[in-house]
C-alpha cells in the first residue's frame, strides 16, 4: 500500500484553503505507487469534475521535485494528457502538508491496456513523439538520472549476486554500451519508464490515450532511448523477443510525427540494449540491494536479462 | 451562425502540425457566438478526450488577445475549469490561421442552466469567489472596458433613442454613479458577463459548475462589480425584482470563500445598481447603433433598465 502518510478529512479540508477548486467532497487512499503518498480527492469544482490526485512526496525533495511539477505543467499546457498540477493562492504548485512537499494535480480518466495490440502500439508511438516535440521548449534540465553514469556505479553492487553468466553478459554489455556514443543524437526530455501501466487507455475508445503518468524518472537524453525503453516494455513477447507486429505500428507512428535521421537509424540497435540493460540492472539493484525502509515493489530482473539477451541476438530496422 | 471564416479538414490538419496532440479526427462548425469563428475539433489524443475548440479571432487583435488568452491559462493552472489554451510547438497560445489570430483550447461539458435554484446560485457564488482569489496572482492589466469611462462616452449617443423618462433614468443613475468611487474596493480580475448561458453545469450532477466561458470582456475592476453583474442575472424575478431565495445562497457562498469587507457592504447597493446600468447601455447602443457587419445578437434593453430600477428601489444587504 503506498499511504505512508496519513491526511484526514478535516485536515485536507484545511489544506485546500490554499486553493481555488472548492471544497472537499471525497477523500480516498491509492494503493498503488512505492514511493509516494497519494490519495484520489474530488472537490465541489475544478477540471474534470473536480477530480484529483494529492500527492506527499515521502523521498523527492524541494531541490528535486520542480523539475518533475514544472515539466508535467509544460507538457499539460501543450495538450499533453498527463497529470497537470494546480497552483495554490501563492501561484506555487508545491505546497506541504504534514512538513512534506505535496502537490495535487488532475485525475486522469482511463485503464492500463497490459496486452496491447498493433493500434495500442501505434497509439502510443504517436503520443510518445508528441511528447518529445512539446518537451523540445522545456526550459529546465536534468541529466537522466538512470544513464551510463549510473550504470557504472551500480554495476560492481550487483555482480557478486550474479551466476558467472550472467556477470559475463553484464561485462560485455557495459563494454559494448562504451563504445557507442550517443550525444550527436536528437535529444530532449525524456519519460523514460513509459511502461504499459504507465499509460491510461479510454475506456470506450480502446486505442486512444488517455493519460500518461508517473513522471518522476524523467530526465534528459536521446529522445531515441525513451523510443527502446517504450518498445522493449510493449513490444516484447514473453521470451523477451521482439514482436514485429506490434514494434513496427509503433515505430511508424512515431516516425510520422518526428521524423528519425540516419544517425538514429544506426545506433537504434545498440540503443534498444541499452534501455534493456537500465531495467536489468535498476531490478537487480531493488533486488540485491534494497534500500533500508523503502518499500519497493521487486519486479523480476530476468525479464529484462532476457530482453536484452534477445536484442542481443536481434533487432528491427527503423522506419 | 458564427462560421465567419470556413476551414477544411484539410486545412486544419496541416495547421495542426504545429501542436502536440495528434490528427484530427473530427471538425464540426459551432453556431453559437457573435464575434467570433468557432470549432469543436476532436484529435487522436489530449486532454478529455482529445476534445478543443478552435478560434478565429475575427475582431480582437494580437495587441488584444494575449491579456485573455494568458487569463484563461492562468486560472486553468489553478483548477478553475474555464478553457485552457494549448500551446503550440513554439510554445505559444496564439497562432495563425487564414492570417487570423487563432487558438486552440479545451472543450468543456455541461450546460447552461437557465433556471437556476438556490443551489445552482450557490454554486456559481462559490466558483466566482475562486475565480476572483486565483486571478489575484495574474500579471496582465487590463481596465474593465465597458467600466464608467465606457457609460460617460456611451450615454450621450443612445440618449436620443431613449423616451424622456428613460432619459431622466440614465442621467440621474450616471450623477448617482459618479458620486460613489469604487477605487478602494478590494479590485482585481473580473468575468464581468458571468450571465447564466456563460457558466455549464455537468449532466449528471445538477450543481456542480463544469466550466465558465467566455472571457472576452475580463478586465480590471472592484471585484463587487463581477458578484454585482452575477447576482443581477442569475438572481432576477421576470420583472427585474430581486429573488433573495437565489441572491442570498450565491452571496452567502462567495462570502465563506472571500469574505465581504465593510466598504463593499456599504458599495453593494450601488454596484448592483452599475451592473444593471452597464448592460442597459451596452443593450442600447447594440440596438440604436450597430456596427456595420457585426452580427451581434440583439438582447432586449428593457431588460436591464428594469433591473436597475427595481434595484433603485430595493436591494438586499451583503452578508
Amino acid at each position: 500500500m503506498s499511504v505512508f502518510t496519513t491526511v484526514t478529512e478535516e485536515q485536507l479540508s484545511g489544506w485546500l484553503k490554499h486553493y481555488s477548486v472548492g471544497s472537499l467532497t471525497e477523500l480516498q487512499g491509492i494503493s498503488a505507487g512505492i514511493e509516494n503518498t497519494n490519495y484520489f480527492v474530488t472537490t465541489t469544482h475544478g477540471p474534470n469534475g473536480g477530480r484529483f490526485v494529492l500527492t506527499l512526496f515521502e523521498k523527492l525533495t524541494r531541490t528535486e521535485l520542480p523539475f518533475y511539477i514544472h515539466l508535467m505543467a509544460h507538457l499539460a499546457r501543450h495538450g499533453i494528457p498527463c497529470p497537470a498540477p494546480i497552483a495554490d493562492r501563492d501561484n506555487e504548485y508545491l505546497g506541504t502538508l504534514h512538513d512534506k512537499p505535496a502537490a495535487l494535480v488532475t485525475r486522469l480518466s482511463g485503464r492500463s491496456v497490459m496486452e496491447p495490440d498493433a493500434r495500442h502500439c501505434a497509439a502510443i508511438g504517436a503520443m510518445l513523439a508528441d511528447m518529445h516535440i512539446a518537451g523540445q521548449s522545456y526550459g529546465r534540465k536534468l541529466e537522466n538520472p538512470r544513464g551510463p553514469r549510473w550504470w557504472k556505479d551500480v554495476a560492481p553492487q550487483v555482480m557478486p549476486f550474479l551466476p558467472p553468466d550472467e556477470q559475463w553478459l553484464l561485462k560485455e554489455e557495459l563494454r559494448f554500451q562504451g563504445l557507442h556514443h550517443t550525444h550527436d543524437l536528437p535529444r530532449g526530455v525524456v519519460h523514460a519508464d513509459l511502461f504499459r501501466d504507465n499509460c491510461l487507455f479510454e475506456e470506450d475508445d480502446g486505442a486512444r490515450v488517455g493519460g500518461i503518468i508517473d513522471f518522476y524518472f524523467a530526465g534528459n537524453d536521446a529522445l531515441l532511448f525513451d523510443v527502446a525503453v517504450t518498445v522493449n516494455d510493449w513490444c516484447s513477447r514473453t521470451d523477451g523477443s521482439l514482436d514485429e507486429n506490434l514494434a513496427q505500428p509503433l515505430l511508424q507512428a512515431y516516425h510520422d510525427i518526428r521524423p528519425f535521421n540516419a544517425l538514429e537509424r544506426s545506433a537504434w540497435p545498440a540503443m534498444l540494449r541499452a534501455g534493456a540493460l537500465r531495467f536489468w540492472l535498476s531490478r537487480l539493484f531493488d533486488l540485491h540491494l534494497p534500500r533500508e525502509g523503502e518499500m519497493v515493489h521487486r519486479h523480476d530482473p530476468t525479464r529484462f536479462r532476457d530482453v536484452l539477451r534477445q536484442r542481443i541476438a536481434n533487432s528491427i530496422p527503423l522506419p
